[in-house]
């Protein structure tokens, strides 16, 4: 059972994909104000531009299929809006987290969506959303962050798994699925690679998942 | 008398470029997240691509000059943050014309100053800050904004000539002068294309300057 079989129409998928992105690029924002360090804000808008891009590729190909950006990205708004309440976090510690664990999920979601997309879109999409290196530039503002104030890593830890609640109900109700309850049962195989992933950026930062 | 015969060193220029665009892509973040259309997040968002390359290539100019970028832009952080707080707008409206006021008139001025570099770092500037053109996304944005609710004009236009001010101080503050009395003689008749400039942007809102 592979992800790419609930893949849903390519203006749903690009419609989410795009107002995700936006929300993402909102709260890089607001985490490069808040940022203590010049080296937090400088990451944190190179983070941005990269979101901004994908964002920019997203709305491009919404065109392509002469499809109106906004009116793809509406559907979605709400949803996601919420999504961003409940996971922006109060400070900066849980926001720069908050952007390094949600956006590591959902795009790494997005991309295994991507083969069940018609062809030429699906090897565009994979193009544009290259997978995120080892060297992340969030996870060494992270870890530099906890090396500072290590006594904020538990906090971080038990947010970083409240999120991960949150963000796999936002990745459900993208799938293209029949019913909730046949949903219920096909989908939960396929999320645990993602889980695993999300794992291995905890590890990465010494928290436990 | 130009604008180009007080531009500070490189370091000093590319450092207080390299942090003003910084501030800028937060405000443009902040501008996003209270957007009440879709049209006005994807605009927002547009402009903070736009702002976060030229903010990566002064970041590449600096590393080029063997200068770390944080250090060039510590110097101009507290003065910048403070401008920031001055003029970041208590909502969409005020934030948007912000956004768009402030930024036109700092990255004309740095236009201007640019030709006072040394040469093939004053071409390249010429380039990275190539001039807004007259389709910039943020005024159909707020053209639509005071369309829908023209009761708003009034109290913009009074924003905007107070951010002319706090705009004004922060870009003589990065001039070379000698000293201050001496600066303010020579300052006021170069500012005065800047300032008309404004005069057109504003103008072109159908707002009095």
């Amino acid at each position: 059972m592979e992800l790419a079989e609930l893949t849903p129409d390519s203006e749903a998928y690009l419609g989410q994909l795009g107002y995700l992105t936006l929300v993402m690029f909102e709260n890089l924002g607001r985490a490069a104000a808040v940022s203590p360090t010049m080296s937090g804000k400088s990451r944190v808008g190179r983070v941005a531009a990269g979101t901004l891009d994908v964002h920019e590729r997203v709305l491009a190909e919404l065109r392509a299929l002469k499809l109106d950006p906004a009116a793809a990205m509406e559907p979605y708004r709400s949803g996601l809006d919420d999504f961003q309440r409940r996971t922006q976090g109060d400070d900066w510690y849980e926001t720069l987290i908050s952007c390094y664990l949600t956006s590591g999920f959902l795009l790494d979601f997005f991309v295994r969506l991507a083969p069940g997309l018609p062809d030429k879109l699906a090897k565009r999409m994979a193009e544009i959303l290259r997978p995120e290196g080892e060297d992340h530039p969030l996870v060494d503002e992270l870890r530099e962050s906890i090396d500072r104030t290590p006594q904020i890593a538990s906090r971080l830890a038990m947010w970083g798994r409240r999120l991960i609640g949150d963000t796999m109900l936002i990745a459900r109700s993208t799938l293209n699925l029949e019913s909730q309850s046949d949903g219920k049962e096909r989908v939960e195989p396929v999320f645990t690679e993602l889980i695993a992933a999300h794992t291995r950026r905890m590890d990465g930062l010494g928290l436990t998942a």
